[in-house]
C-alpha cells in the first residue's frame, strides 16, 4: 500500500486563539524547533471561542485551495483537559488535525471520500513529548503532532487505527422550502449561510426570508446601488445576505445562529 | 529593451479583509499553490473597508522599506464584480498591483517615475484560471496573477499595455495656510494628517489648529509630559497629533476625515 | 571565547503596536532587505500600550519553546524619543533585545544565567543606517539591528559593553498568604496572575480570593462544570482565575492590575 499523504511542507492554523496573547506564536515555535523548514499559514484565530462548527464551516470551503501535501491543523476545543479524543483525516492528498469534537465533518462531507483516523497518543509517546499541560493542547500535542507529520518523520498510517466513519450531509430541504442559518458574519458584516448553490437550484425564483424581510437573488455586489441590501451566492457557493458597501450585520440587526428560509417566488 | 522588474520573490499584502475570515489565508494558499517560494508579508489588512486611498497613503510610504523587486498587492476594491480595470505600475524596481480604483495613484507620485500598465484579462486567460467568483477578485484573480510573476514566469511587461497616466500631486496651500485633513487614525490613536514636512517648512512659527484648539509643532514624543497632546512631524514625514502615552483621537473625540489647519504664528 | 550566541534564522515580534496599520510590516520589509533568508514570528503585536512588563511577562513563558539561536525583538517603547538606552541579554542560547525600561528583567530572572549588555549605538553607527526618524526606532534601529545580528554579520559581543545587572526576584508571600496582580487578561477573558506554582505549593488547601469571593483550586478547565469560575495553575505555570467555555473577565468584572490573594484553607 503506497502512503495516503506526502508532506510539502505547508501547515496552516485554524483556532479560537485571537492574536491579543502569544499562544499562535508558540505554536511555531514549537513546530519550528522540530521542523525547521515548516511555511506556516494562518487561516484564522478568530473562529467564535468554543464554536468548532464555524472552524469546520472555513475550512470544508479552503482546502481546495491549497496543493496537494498540506496539513491544517484546527484547534478549536472546548473539551481540552478532558478524556476527548483526536482525529485525523485525509482527504485528496491534504491532511486534517483536529479535537474529535465534530470539527472535521463538514470538512469529511466536502470531499468524494475521507479517511479517518483516531490519534493514539500512548503510542506516539515516543515521539512526542511527556504532556506538560492539562489546558494548551494546541502547543504541547497538536505542534509537535503535526512537526513530526510535516517533516516526513512520522507517517499518517502510524498516528493510530483507522476509524469507520461515515457522516452524511444534513437535508434542510422541506418541499418548496430551504431552512438554514447564519454560520458566519464576516468581517463586512455579510450574513453567510449554510445554504449551498446546488439546494437553490432546486427552486424556481428563490426568495430569501429573513426577520420578515423578502430579498432577491442578485449576481454580484457590484449590481447592487450602495446601501442596498442584496442576498446572493458568494465565492465560497453559499447563500449570504450583503449590503453593497455597508454593513448588513448592523442594517439587518442580525446574530450569529439565527434562521433564514428560502421559498418559491 | 530590459526587463523593469525583476520579483525577489517577496508578495506583500495590503487588504480590507481583516483577520476574522479566512481570506487572506486563502490568497496566500492560491499563491503558495502556484509558488511555493514566495515570502509572503502582510502589511495590513484592516484598512476601513472600501476606502482605497488609506491603501494608498500607507503603500506610499512604505515601499520605500522593502528591496527592489518585490511585488505589492493590495485588494480594496469596492467595485468587485462590475467591469471596473486592474492596474500594475513599477516604481523603482518594486511592481504594485491593485483595483483601477484610484489606489495606487498617491504610490506613483511618491517616486519620480511610474510606469502604468492596465492588466489585460482576457490575454492573459492562458495562465489565469477562468473566473470562478463574481466577489472574491483577490483570491480568484490577484492572488494567481501576482504568483506568476512571482515565479518568473509571466513579465509585467506581458500582462498588458502601457497607460500614459499623469498624476500629480494636489495642492492644499492656499496663502499662509495649509488645509489638510485626518487620513489614518492609528492603533495608539495618533491622529495621521496628510500635510507633508515639505509643506510646513514654507510657513514661519507654525501652529495647527484642530477643533478649535490650537498646538505648538514639537520634535518627538518623548519631550512632552504625559498626557500633553502634542503636534510633530512622525516617522513617515507628515503631520500628526499625538497625546504622549495617550490617546489623541479619544481626548480629541476626533474622526476620519475630519479638516486639519496650519498656520503661521 | 567562544561565541555565546550562534542565530538560527528565527525573529521573533513583540511589540504594542497593533495590526492595524503597517507598522510591523515595515519592520519585516526592513529585516528581509538585509537578510532574505529570516524566518519571522510574531509572538504578539497586542501588548498594551506603553506596558513593558506585560511583554516581558510573555517572553519569560514564551521562549523556552523556541530553539538555540532564536533572537527575541521586543519594542514597548514608552521612551522612544528620549535618551533610554537599548538592551540584549544573551539566555540559554537565544538572545533578545528591547529597550533598556525593564521589559527584560523577568527574562532574566525565568533562566539560571543571563548575560547582558547595552547596545552602543555609536559604536554601531557603520552598520546601523543613520537614524531617520525620532519616533520609529522600531523600524529605523532594533529591525536593521537584528538583522544584522541574524545574518551573522554582527556577534552579539560586538553591539556593546556587557553589563553587570542581578535582578531578583520579588518576593511576593507575606507569612501564609501571597498577594499577586492580573498580569494578562486573555483572549478567553482568563485572568493570569503573576502567582506562580512554585509559591502556591508552600501553602496548605489554598484558596484563591478575589472580588470578596473565594474559589478552589482545580486541576482543568475540562473538569469544571459549563458557566463555573475555577481558579487553576494555567499551562505557562501561573494561577489563573477561567470561566469553563465563559468569560472571567465579565462574569466578575475584572480589570488589569486589580489584586489576587492566595490563603490557605
Amino acid at each position: 500500500m503506497t502512503a495516503s499523504f506526502t508532506p510539502n511542507g505547508i501547515i496552516t492554523l485554524t483556532t479560537d486563539f485571537g492574536t491579543r496573547d502569544p499562544f499562535v506564536g508558540l505554536m511555531k515555535g514549537v513546530i519550528l524547533s522540530r521542523y525547521m523548514q515548516a511555511k506556516l499559514i494562518d487561516l484564522t484565530h478568530e473562529i467564535p471561542p468554543y464554536r468548532p462548527a464555524v472552524a469546520g464551516f472555513w475550512l470544508a470551503r479552503s482546502w481546495q485551495y491549497f496543493p496537494t501535501g498540506t496539513i491544517h491543523l484546527a484547534v478549536v476545543d472546548p473539551g481540552v483537559g478532558t478524556d476527548r479524543g483526536l482525529v485525523a483525516i485525509t482527504v485528496e492528498g491534504q491532511l486534517f488535525i483536529a479535537p474529535d469534537n465534530g470539527l472535521l465533518e463538514e470538512v469529511a462531507v466536502s470531499a468524494d471520500r475521507a479517511e479517518w483516523r483516531r490519534v493514539d497518543l500512548e503510542r506516539l509517546r515516543p515521539v512526542l513529548p511527556t504532556i506538560a499541560s492539562n489546558t494548551f493542547h494546541g502547543r504541547d500535542i497538536f505542534a509537535p503532532l503535526v512537526a513530526e507529520i510535516a517533516t516526513g518523520r512520522l507517517q499518517v498510517e502510524q498516528v493510530g487505527d483507522r476509524l469507520d466513519r461515515l457522516i452524511s450531509k444534513s437535508a434542510r430541504s422541506f418541499g418548496d422550502e430551504i431552512a438554514g442559518e447564519i454560520m458566519v458574519i464576516d468581517h463586512f458584516g455579510n450574513l453567510i449561510t449554510n445554504i449551498e448553490a446546488l439546494e437553490l437550484q432546486r427552486i424556481p425564483e428563490p426568495k430569501i426570508h429573513f426577520h420578515g424581510q423578502v430579498f432577491d437573488l442578485h449576481r454580484t455586489y457590484g449590481a447592487a446601488k450602495r446601501g442596498e441590501v442584496i442576498a446572493l451566492i458568494n465565492s465560497f457557493g453559499v447563500l449570504e445576505l450583503a449590503q453593497a458597501q455597508g454593513n448588513a450585520q448592523t442594517t439587518l440587526a442580525a446574530t450569529l445562529g439565527e434562521r433564514v428560509v428560502v421559498r418559491g417566488g
